[in-house]
């Protein structure tokens, strides 16, 4: 019943994540209605961007191409940013999650995945020898593991810890426990008692 | 943090219907990592679209323009559709909808609206007008009057009858009652009370 194109346009919708066949059709029909215009400018910012955007070749981060053709990422290309301290992280959003913080002042690396022996992504799938020339390249001497506390994050960070141990680095992991505003009869047991287990002193004034 | 390229792009995507700003920063962020070479696609898919695909001058459904710079949908141009059935809907989903349902064999008009006094969407801003001219040139003899069993397409429904009284025409509403596979026991009173009043006489063989 569609136009072949608006059939074919529906398709490509579909693909984007978390988007079905019938939200597909609700954004394809609501370019031509409602939001006529809204298809001409979306259609050129999209068509541009695969030539004009990319990952940072030294963290995977996001970068624009400069006239070169080669892409650095913003927080690579700042000198104000200590290149020994170096962030290690599964993506692209939880780079700029923990951008967004503002509590990091090092540099990033993105893996691009996590170890996930069910979805057949094992230890060669991630990218350790780029990352092992990172190290060695920027002169980094301290990692923050901030893959998330899943059972994937945790894998892939105590992978790494050990790829990375004969190397002489100062090797973290982010804290996990009861979230900022979070209510302790709400958290769930595991939380409550990695809260616990990562408790840390505190100063005591006399 | 982002680049400029990559937010505004953003931007144009929480205008789709049902995206908020994360949604659509979740989707920029695809087009440049697993889903890359999707953008190109997409964006040529979108940028034709606007010029190619506009609205039935005869009844509001989607259709493609002609060399001459006419739309004139799939329904309207089908020779074997009885032109003086007009059945009329709220938008072009309701359409396709009856559509796909195959129990219109006449044509459609696409009010695209309903009175909404909430949304300050008043019997003004129905396009009654071109409605009379459509019934007046197609010869229009029945008309069924299929907007949504809510509180604005009964309201719209009533104006609608009223509206087109003097011409004369016969014209009923779509059934409103316990749907196909529906459980009484979960039925809401209206529903069971309006399938109630619709009952319809049954053939009984002696």
């Amino acid at each position: 019943m569609l136009p072949d194109r608006l059939r074919n346009l529906s398709y490509l919708l579909a693909r984007l994540p978390g988007v079905g066949e019938k939200t597909a059709q609700r954004f394809a029909l609501h370019f031509i209605g409602e939001g006529r215009g809204l298809a001409t400018d979306l259609g050129q910012a999209l068509s541009e961007l695969d030539a004009q955007i990319g990952t940072c070749e030294h963290c995977g981060n996001i970068a624009e191409y400069d006239a070169d053709g080669r892409a650095v990422c913003k927080v690579c290309s700042d000198d104000r940013r200590d290149p020994r301290l170096l962030c290690i992280v599964a993506k692209i959003q939880h780079l700029l999650a923990v951008e967004n913080s503002g509590a990091m002042r090092g540099r990033y690396f993105v893996l691009g995945q996590l170890l996930s022996p069910l979805d057949g992504i094992g230890p060669d799938e991630l990218p350790i020898q780029r990352l092992k020339e990172r190290i060695r390249a920027a002169g980094v001497t301290e990692i923050i593991v901030a893959t998330p506390p899943s059972v994937d994050g945790e894998a892939t960070a105590l992978f790494l810890a050990r790829e990375l141990a004969h190397l002489d680095l100062t090797i973290s992991r982010i804290a996990s426990g009861v979230p900022h505003g979070g209510d302790l009869e709400f958290a769930d047991r595991i939380t409550l008692g990695r809260a616990i287990d990562g408790r840390r002193g505190m100063d005591t004034p006399r």
